[in-house]
């Protein structure tokens, strides 16, 4: 098989014959976001165990659910436009154009029509099913029981029942909001590969020139991975970074604080000196959430308690070096009750200005 | 396994509790679209056969690109933020907050940054991946050597090459628009369900309380479906239906005109006449593109010759019991040149301006 890159993209091209029909003035966009309409479970038979708290016993697998991306521009016609795909396609459909100029979403909000945009149940941003595998259909690891597992590793509750949140729980309460978390997650079609990530990004921080990266989760890495590839990286916010590497000196490799689960510790990856060094000409800001204990009977309380302690020397090693980097704990600021999906909780706005404030410290809202 | 339906979804619950937090005055939107970044493709050996067009020889699978949807508030400030989410999520994690509120995405555009939201490479509407298929790692159908199946299916040009476009094409010349055009597709990752997806559309529409479809390709018979469970739907506009069942009464099939390819060959399905009749309650109109012609060499023109001649014998149908459909076959009216993906097309904001004015026509531009 013959392998070839592509540098080109729709983008790119666009910039460079500056192809944008933006139309003589700018959107009003009264509201817009995205949600997950229909949506079905199945329940694995048995019992959920802490002790084999990835096993799929007495757990819940989401799916067959469609994900609505929708805006509403000011003044509104009375009937908006639900816009369907066809096969083996997405909402990218009715987006920009392959030449990078407006689709009919954008369009059409300039003739004043709401517009949702659907991604088919089992499609793009819904991949997720509730169609159990059999030899003719031999579709991805669905259905995937898994809902207290991510529910107890995410911090927002106790392992024996999803009902019984964490106190003063930020993340919102009721079954509604517990089926958005579940029919948020993803199926991938292909193994998880972070440098191939990190170049992916690369190459659209470069055609930014000059971006700052908000990572979340085991989205930390890529991020690191990407702030050693370019100069274009001019900060990065990490909220939880952890579940993959964190990145240090290969001679001043970090303690590693075990797990109760050794599987869930917090991880390093060394790199030559000049590469590490890298992280130290940016700043660089990591948040982590409430209910974080080494040692917790919880395993995501224990499994982020491993990595916080990894954060703290992966930020010591950095301004040792001369770096800016800040970790900033919320329960010491007072902040209580975010779990490990801090960026969507009750006090998400909160949490906003506390990172548009950090951006202004480092005179990157000019 | 116990399978329970849930109709409590995080927008119907924002709706009933009236909890979006839309900032006091309209969001300024510059410019806002999709893109792919990145990507890669493998080519199979052999050489390409219009005789056997879906088969892998000779064709390319790309993959491994990210999906990024972009949103630039006006006066903007000179650093946009990159958003990078974390294991098995998608951009999902930086929209709306699973109650409906305002999420990262929006709360940040009002603070003036510009935004882009990533999917990473094999995740969400970026899920093609050109890694090889072994036991330890079993995806889904990647890697996808389709390149020229959809390039000829879609009539953007001829089966030799993909260097030939039809004469007068709408697609954008060019590598970078090719690209861009293999990279919007996904892998499913569950059987298609046209029931279970009308379903869900179905519920959609009736949280808006009254709603335009537009529909593509087979997204048509999904719109079909729709309009027969819900009286939501106010009007259906269907871009070149095709490739899934027309709907009809089951005493009034109509003839099947066979392509060469049979399988490729437009599909009928009977319902019961009273079902049927919902579908002369409202307004339709279907849009039909340049080469589409039955016997052509080429399998794209062959098969879209088919579902035309159902698609006039599914709007004869309607008319005849009292509806009110139209098919507009858009060389007839002088618009040459537009492929099976006619909506994003140089000529896509003409092709608007017609949707528009049809809309204007029928009174559903209030």
């Amino acid at each position: 098989m013959m392998k070839k890159s592509l540098f080109l993209t729709a983008l790119s091209l666009a910039i460079l014959t500056g192809c944008q029909n933006v139309g003589s003035q700018a959107l009003q966009i009264e509201k817009q976001g995205s949600f997950t309409v229909g949506g079905s479970y199945v329940t694995h038979k048995g019992t959920f165990k802490q002790e084999n708290f990835i096993a799929p016993e007495g757990q819940r697998a989401y799916g067959d659910f469609a994900y609505v991306k929708y805006q509403t521009p000011t003044n509104a016609k009375k009937y908006p436009l639900v816009f369907q795909h066809g096969g083996a396609q997405s909402s990218r459909t009715w987006e920009s154009t392959v030449d990078g100029r407006e689709g009919f979403d954008t369009l059409f909000l300039r003739k004043g029509y709401s517009t949702y945009l659907v991604d088919q149940p089992r499609s793009g941003k819904s991949n997720l099913s509730t169609k159990a595998i059999t030899p003719d259909t031999p579709w991805a690891s669905n259905p995937m029981y898994a809902d207290k597992t991510f529910w107890i590793l995410s911090r927002m509750g106790h392992y024996d029942s999803h009902n019984q949140p964490v106190a003063n729980a930020q993340f919102p309460a009721g079954e509604a909001a517990y089926q958005a978390f579940q029919q948020a997650w993803t199926i991938g079609s292909g193994p998880l590969d972070n440098d191939l990530n990190a170049d992916v990004l690369t190459q659209l921080v470069d055609q930014t020139k000059g971006a700052i990266l908000v990572t979340h989760s085991m989205g930390g890495t890529i991020g690191w991975r990407t702030a050693l590839r370019t100069d274009n990286v001019k900060a990065i916010v990490a909220w939880e970074p952890g579940g993959t590497p964190f990145i240090f000196p290969e001679n001043e490799m970090p303690k590693i604080t075990k797990a109760r689960f050794e599987a869930l510790s917090g991880a390093a990856m060394g790199v030559p000196m000049n590469e590490f060094l890298k992280l130290t000409k940016i700043p660089i800001v990591l948040y982590y959430g409430d209910y974080i204990q080494v040692g917790s009977d919880n395993v995501g309380e224990d499994k982020w308690g491993t990595e916080l302690a990894m954060a703290k020397q992966f930020v010591a090693t950095i301004n040792k070096h001369g770096g800016d980097a800040t970790l900033v704990h919320l329960p010491e600021i007072g902040i209580k009750g975010n779990s490990h999906f801090l960026m969507g909780e009750k006090n998400n706005q909160q949490l906003a200005d506390l990172m548009a404030d950090w951006l202004k410290q480092k005179e990157l809202d000019k």
